[in-house]
């Protein structure tokens, strides 16, 4: 059974997206500078991670805004596997090119389960800020994949928020610099585990 | 002339101390986390790159806050060098074991010339929350080495925070890592610099 791992590019003050997000500006204002590393002339090493990232998924759990802010713009979707979006609101799932989206109404752990099942022996990736919040908090996060980007944006969306209220804690089981990105993994640690 | 850096140990989230931050809990609940490897068998690769601060660094900025905070619990000063704090209430320098602690009360800018001043060739660290911000807007930071603790705090006194509410660019110029801690050393672009 696969791994539920957190990927996400965050500045240094934790910022995932700048702000004023909306689907006309997907990543808000400046937050594109987020993304660079993997649009703009990738550098190898970069492109190495992504690959490793894509090649060990076998399914994705994203939140209902992702999915709103998404479907008009990414024509044939990117993500070629079965995609779950943790969503209050009923959806019959839509199928675009090699990717499937299923709307998940009856909470996170169902998702999660239903992700794991979908991705056989790979691993489910996460991403956005609320859902990971949520999933973290649920404790349904067994590792966090950060892509640590060297910019403060000083405003926008933030990964981690007080709402998560508890400490936790975390192993280092992975680092990878490429020449501006530096990509550090974690491993949840759970129930002292 | 030397830099100005901010030193800091952050957890994932951004926390730079717990919360409930007072001077009989100096790190704040859960805070002390942040410096276990400060002062818990201290892996020598931590302890080097300790010594390198302490080599490298000719005076210390503080704010008010730190000062007060900390006079009462530190007996003998662990800094060994000028410490300056920035302040609005005057009061005369003091001085323990090898520190003096010179409080400045005409603004950022003196503090800093004062600072490289006593420095010499060395250069001026900081460290805290406020202070660093109100250092880093001023564009008056040359340097932040984040010592990123393997933790999600939850909550805390944060390093960054919306009062920043600029983009600055970084270049990392150094990546350290020890078993538990990774310390990222990044200068500040300024001016397209």
């Amino acid at each position: 059974m696969g791994k539920v791992i957190l990927n996400v590019s965050m500045s240094l003050d934790g910022y995932i997206a700048g702000p004023n997000h909306s689907v006309s500006k997907g990543m808000g204002e400046g937050g594109e500078r987020l993304h660079h590393w993997m649009f703009n002339n990738t550098h190898p090493i970069d492109a190495a991670v992504l690959k490793e990232i894509f090649d060990t998924s076998g399914a994705f759990l994203m939140g209902r805004r992702w999915f709103d802010h998404g479907e008009n713009v990414w024509g044939p979707s990117p993500f070629n596997m079965p995609v779950f979006v943790v969503t209050h609101r009923k959806k019959a799932s839509v199928v675009t090119g090699n990717t499937s989206f299923h709307f998940i109404t009856d909470g996170l752990e169902s998702a999660v389960r239903q992700a794991k099942a979908a991705a056989g022996d790979k691993n489910v990736t996460t991403g956005g800020a609320d859902l990971p919040r949520q999933l973290l908090k649920a404790g349904l996060v067994d590792e966090i994949s950060i892509s640590l980007i060297p910019v403060i944006l000083g405003n926008g969306i933030p990964l981690f928020d007080a709402t998560i209220r508890k400490q936790i804690g975390l192993e280092r089981i992975g680092l990878v610099e490429s020449p501006e990105v530096t990509h550090i993994r974690f491993r949840v640690i759970k129930n002292g585990q």
